[in-house]
């Protein structure tokens, strides 16, 4: 990964400069849960495992099938295929900079990034494995993992469930994309930015779309962890064509997760982090690009309908929180001789 | 990737050692085709393609999904599966040395890799394009990709379906394992195999199999490109208990390709290299474990049921054909801000 060594005076100054906007610079590391110290070879771990599909049932689903680190953290798919072609529910969200976000799934059902990585390995869409027992077992049979397991968790129960998801968790923290140019731009490099995307700024800023859009991962406040950040998505239902063209509200969102009334249609507020890349949009993945996207918040949220050239103003601005991704080691996976642990 | 210095003159000796044997260590380059030179451009835009899955359909398969370069060069399944969870007519061979083959594919069908390459990208259980146009087109939509094909295969048409097909073989001729303990063994280091594995080497003499596996991909004799080196499989049929068992017999093999009625259950002599990790076995993928596989092949090709005390030995040598696995950069792949490729 690219180092970025920053003076702690200087991210003073930035702070109070980029509250200012209701906008922050990607801080250089995201909050670590202090039972799940980082360390190098946790990181290697992690990254092997994320990369594995032998946490699939059948071995053709990884945690990078739909969350692909070789490009924007989704798989820029409506829904996800998952094992024997079944489909998901909703859009994978990205895993780049989530680990700034304080609650994971769009509904927010995990406090935690190792709470989020024991989801899909379940899920019988997705990766499929029958239990947890079953995960910790195909782990187990392959000597190599084990050996780095003992190495990282050490020698009583090296290999469980928790400390998988605690390895997963632990690579996605390094999973940050710093220096975008509206990083740059809230730094003080007045060029980082075009003047559309400086419009555009403005333009967010003026409509209201940062009263939600804010903090490190344009998100949301910072938060504890565990405590998410939602709101009620679409506001704005009468007479809103796109309410029925883009199927947003026959999904219930937090509220299949708390059954309470006043969470119905609440969803986790998104990152603006990368937005332009991972297209198609929303918890539907039924709204192909990002300016249509746009329209949609405007119209959904503000009750807004936006001129065009503040909707090209604006996807100029958002593509400007597009950041730099830190080049990494390809991972080698340990093997089996004699037998492969898929089944038949 | 690790550089292997080695002086011609050691090569000359090595080679007239190991010819003795049958065997020789693997060469520090495989063949390069003349109209496809390599270049490093050339290799990291074909890496690049490799593990993109907007070569598929759907964007859920990339060449890596079945032949993944982070462990075997297969995916360890009995068949793989492809775009809308369709499965293949036969187990993915490895990636790893396939080079060093003078003809691709079980049944020998294509020429060399970048023809071979050409095939799953349109096979409608693989990756399921519809046409060759229908690739350029896709990977003509992405700016990133646009420039570097420019740069590697100049400015007029630079994305053509055969330009794609050229980096990617370029990317699959750096895919090579040397420094296996067997080519450690035959180099001279005589501590480099176990006596098991010395064993098991002088059965597999002495029983007749490297009449086949020879040559530096342990695959047959060094053939001219396009030739290739088949062998009958099944050939002791009688009151051979395997053939119903694993299906032996339900593929009839190079005769789909020639129809010639001498072809019928004819196939590529498979490499030994690395074929510890490769489980399943066989074009059926139906046999799970290497000592089954080499008690079927005594069986099926010698007419011989040997002691278990030498398929334990040929077991252990075969595992000392798993080489060294080059380091690899984890390529990024160019997006396309504000919209995704894959249909809704």
């Amino acid at each position: 990964m690219k180092k970025q060594p920053v003076k702690i005076a200087i991210l003073v100054v930035l702070s109070v400069v980029s509250r200012a906007w209701g906008m922050e610079p990607l801080p250089v590391l995201p909050p670590v849960p202090a039972d799940n110290p980082m360390s190098e070879a946790k990181i290697a771990l992690g990254r092997q495992l994320y990369f594995d599909k032998r946490l699939s049932i059948d071995g053709t689903v990884s945690c990078n099938s739909c969350h692909t680190v070789m490009g924007s953290g989704t798989d820029n798919r409506p829904v996800s295929v998952g094992v024997g072609g079944k489909k998901g529910g909703r859009n994978a969200p990205t895993v780049w900079n989530a680990a700034f976000l304080s609650v994971q799934f769009w509904d927010g059902r995990a406090a935690t990034l190792e709470q989020q990585a024991k989801g899909p390995i379940l899920n019988p869409v997705e990766m499929g494995m029958a239990s947890a027992a079953d995960a910790e077992a195909r782990i187990r049979a392959i000597p190599g993992y084990v050996s780095q397991f003992e190495q990282v968790f050490g020698k009583t129960q090296p290999v469980t469930y928790d400390h998988i998801a605690q390895a997963i968790a632990t690579y996605e923290r390094t999973l940050l994309t710093p220096n975008s140019p509206v990083d740059r731009y809230l730094k003080g490099d007045q060029g980082a930015l075009s003047s559309a995307a400086i419009r555009g700024m403005k333009i967010v800023e003026k409509v209201g779309c940062t009263a939600c859009h804010m903090g490190p991962d344009f998100a949301g406040p910072e938060m504890p962890a565990g405590q998410g950040f939602f709101q009620k998505f679409p506001i704005y239902t009468e007479n809103n064509p796109y309410v029925a063209k883009y199927h947003l509200m026959e999904d219930d969102g937090r509220f299949a997760v708390t059954h309470q009334e006043s969470d119905k249609h609440l969803w986790r507020v998104q990152t603006w982090r990368n937005v332009a890349l991972t297209a198609p949009y929303f918890h539907t993945g039924s709204v192909p690009t990002l300016d249509e996207a746009v329209r949609v918040m405007a119209r959904s949220q503000l009750g807004l309908t936006l001129k065009e050239s503040e909707v090209t103003d604006i996807v100029a601005f958002l593509n400007g929180l597009t950041g730099e991704f830190p080049d990494q080691t390809m991972p080698r996976l340990p093997q089996t001789p004699n037998h492969s642990l898929i089944p038949q």
